[in-house]
């Protein structure tokens, strides 16, 4: 027996019977669900749910759940799933550049409470961030790569050794201008958050705001998506904006994006933390 | 064996196991489940579900699946149901005074076949919007309660013969600027829809968007609600705002408020329509 | 001596003194400034303002005032302007093709007296919406390019030829599915208003919605703006946007994108019919 | 001779002439313009006025400009000015309790250098946020008023002192769950902003977010304004509002409130600190 709660997210082809079944597993083994919340793609004819459920009355130990919820249903139902529990935390890396405003944000709510996640640590290129990091205490590692990037390769394998040795199982790149290594987005597939400051697909690229500017945008926005090989192409997590006017300069909109960036990028960490997010073919599902 | 879709809108305390049994029983009888969606109010300890499966391979003729599911889940789990079928529309009936906008709206909407819905006819207390129902070929009743009142109960049965006659199913008041019976919510309990011209519960009763002037607010809003024996505090639907500015006058309160009142107003008769809106203590589940 | 409203729209190389100058010339013909609003483009260093000032004890005849100001301050500031009278009604063509929601709502607003405007006429490439136009008794005119589009140059004289006969100062793109002709647009510059269903610059050309879908937004947009030679790229007038989850089709995305689609439409109508926007350099200066 | 800019922020009865007159006076001593907004509420027929001008040609003494503009237009229009000067910053006065999102929101901007303004001090009645000023290097001054209120005029005093020692311009409400007094609002007239966990005047007073959850409200908000002597009366300065659905508890209404109230609060601050502000008959005039 076990206590806290164990979260299931699954997706697979959708056929009859499928609901019945995973809930039928849980009700049956002593699992008390608690949040249910499912979606059928009536276009790609494929199920997604997220299941919750107490573990205190449970008859599989926590440890064997993922195998036994393989056992039962992976090949019958060709189902992709994962297992999360609510008492693990996910440990997130931020990496950041030179500018704050979404670094101050993500720890002010950790130091705040409202997340269950923990924060081992912070990397940078620049040493600009290092005092903010020092306020909250986190540890603060910087790697800058030569101007020629003969150290480019050695600075990887640093960071990757980092997150290894922290047991980092997520990154969020609070405004990170530097690009991510293949390497690193192959392990870390769908779990790198990136905030770009731009209503994608509008504005790829650098200066968004001062492209927004040009052609006369009444509306800018910021997305948050998962960080995939090609450059602000990974799958939106989620998108707000605010109204301009003719007013505004490349340098309001800076002012103004910012606070965009951070509410967005914010709500996208939420998210994931929460085990709420399932990607599928570029898309995201978000449960609410 | 029959066609279209079976749609259940219950609500009931929260106990282990229902999702699977209710699924289940669907499932079981050859019902091929085409949307899920449920809700559990955790400080009410409360479940709310709306199910919606395919009747072409479904073993119940449609005529006794309200009873089937009552005899299986009524007193077992203290449920309340209702069962609808997709071929049967709703039947409209909507109510106006002076004001055009809304009613254009609803109009349009019907006309352009965004709704399953039936519109068999339009009540009025004043003769102003004929031409429109005209425009439209929708039959306009009008019926004028004397100013001493003394023909109000003869204009109520009136009004109650006609909707009986017409099979009408839900009421929407499209800026109806006269007070509904008592005899007329107790027939058409949380099927009457009101839009009411501000952000409930600020601005009660008469000309919030002078009251909304007045007050100095940065934002004006609608309200879209069922209506009970209590003015303006019937279970909100809906709401919507928009920006103003101290430019704003009273009387351009009431042109912006316009487009939020018909927008506000349609999203909630499209979800009563679609049978997704459940009611409980004074407060709406709107599946989405 | 006249009665009603003037207005003037301007823009010229910011200087000091140009408003002192402006408003003194005004005063001093005894005019009463009801209405000034200015900005000045700090990185174009350029000043655009609106004012606008009640005729009856002015000194200088209507037919003479554009006349005076150019002579005023034409050669000495540089400066563009346009006079204008709020007793003059705009004369607005619509053009439409198959979706009647934009018209109905054009319609129904002007019907309702919202705006100070003469629609003459309606012009489409489909019988489709006939029947609405004479819901509302407006002249609807049917011209179909043929499939060889032999017969292009022959009905764009035809539609120049309505225009011209109606006086139609501007026109007002419904939902109109064809592209409008280089003279038309000459005819008419900055005088054509279309409303496109994306965030522009996002999701140019065809079917924007299955592109929103394709891309997994989270929010989905529409814009109205002035049309130029180059497609979707004219000055943009007005945007809305609207959230969007993972459950929406791109058939509901059609649905919502709808509401925005029309209430996009006529606030850009409405700014325009008030003489509130400036254009310059691909950008738009609209007056609150 | 000087440098830096001039701002002169105005109200008076509407007469012809006035914006003549006084961009007159600037310019004919050489000041030149780079701000001019103006509104004419018709219905107080009152003019509102925000200019701001270059010092380094203004041959009027900044300490003397004042008093010129007095004597030219005070008694003339009835009119009543403040005069700013942009390189003298406001200096901010923070009051916290036990919360820290609007703190950390607030303090991040001003150590990344958004907002021309000082902040000398912070003032609370807990201890539970001194961590979060140590962190930033502010002073962080504790005072309690006992149960029996019996110090009441004490910490007055003293907070009052602190304000005069610090020369303290304007004070931030951040959260502060304690009643202001009146001698403390009498000093500060309009010059202390609030913000106020709902959409005012909708949920005045205690545990906003439970009244909108047991209200069933579709949209939550939050609300800056001047305090005044009425709680909750005073003149709002900025409002926005965030969606929430049934499946919202008011633990969640909490956190999704403390985005809102951060970024409310900021908008506020930041417009304060621009001299933006006007206000008359407890409404706000606030220029873009």
């Amino acid at each position: 027996m076990s206590t806290g709660k164990a979260i299931i997210l699954l997706h697979c082809p959708d056929r009859q019977g499928i609901i019945t079944d995973v809930t039928g597993f849980i009700t049956r083994n002593g699992g008390n669900i608690v949040y249910l919340d499912q979606y059928v793609d009536t276009l790609e004819k494929r199920l997604f749910m997220r299941i919750e459920w107490e573990l205190d009355s449970f008859s599989i130990p926590r440890e064997r759940i993922k195998q036994a919820v393989d056992a039962a249903f992976a090949e019958r139902y060709e189902m992709y799933s994962s297992v999360y529990f609510s008492d693990e935390k996910p440990r997130m890396a931020i990496f950041v550049s030179k500018m704050s405003h979404c670094l101050y944000d993500l720890l002010a709510r950790y130091y705040a409470g409202e997340w269950e996640v923990d924060i081992p640590c912070i990397v940078s290129n620049h040493e600009d961030l290092r005092e903010v990091a020092e306020q909250f205490g986190i540890p603060f590692y910087v790697w800058k790569i030569a101007p020629d990037k003969s150290n480019r390769e050695e600075v990887e394998r640093a960071e990757m050794e980092l997150l290894e040795r922290e047991h980092v199982t997520f990154i969020v790149l609070a405004r990170y201008m530097q690009v991510i290594s293949d390497g690193m987005i192959a392990r870390y597939p769908h779990h790198i958050i990136n905030i770009h400051h731009s209503f994608l697909p509008a504005f790829v690229g650098a200066r968004p705001y001062h492209q927004a500017y040009e052609r006369g945008v009444k509306i800018i926005g910021a997305t948050s998506h998962y960080v995939t090989r090609e450059l602000d192409a990974g799958p939106i997590i989620e998108q707000d904006v605010v109204r301009i006017t003719h007013k505004d300069t490349p340098e309001s909109l800076v002012l103004k994006g910012r606070d965009l960036e951070k509410i967005v990028l914010s709500r996208a960490v939420t998210r994931h933390i929460e085990r709420k997010i399932l990607t599928y073919k570029n898309r995201t599902i978000v449960f609410g």
